[in-house]
């Protein structure tokens, strides 16, 4: 089962760190594509905001420093909640894109 | 800058093709993804609907008999219009899955 999301972005905003209850570090943020891309045969302008968590220790070591970031960021799309069908990027690795 | 993502996908719904006042044949489907994913070193269940375009002369051959399709799609992020924010999977590439 394929789900993978390979995406150029920069960082919005970033929330502020929290734990799970099982205290795992939990950063949610919103970041911002802009890319140009062929459809079709036609090259066109495209962008997008996302909203992403990033679970884990990376995700810690990075907290508070990563609005205007660079980064290509991989993971996998998921659904906001049971309930909220809105798309979140799940991330699982981040490269800093030299400024 | 990229933009690519990969998805495992039921076609839940296929709009009637249309084409572009330039005469390229679009067609706009609903799709289902459910997988298991692992973030933060937790395996879970991930599960998501995303509406997704197809432009072109592959999209004019399958018309009307991809409902209930299992397909690996790949294409880019982009968001549905400058006003409507929702994201929307831009179809490059279709492989059908096997029943």
């Amino acid at each position: 089962m394929q789900n993978r999301l390979l995406l150029t972005v920069t960082v919005e905003r970033e929330d502020a760190l929290r734990y799970t209850p099982a205290g795992l570090p939990v950063l949610e943020m919103w970041l911002k594509h802009q890319s140009r891309q062929s459809a079709g045969g036609f090259e066109r302008d495209v962008a997008c905001d996302i909203q992403a968590v990033w679970i884990g220790e990376d995700a810690r070591k990075h907290a508070g420093k990563l609005a205007g970031q660079v980064m290509n960021v991989t993971g996998f799309l998921g659904q906001r909640s049971l309930r909220n069908p809105r798309l979140v990027l799940n991330i699982e690795y981040v490269e800093f894109v030299k400024g």
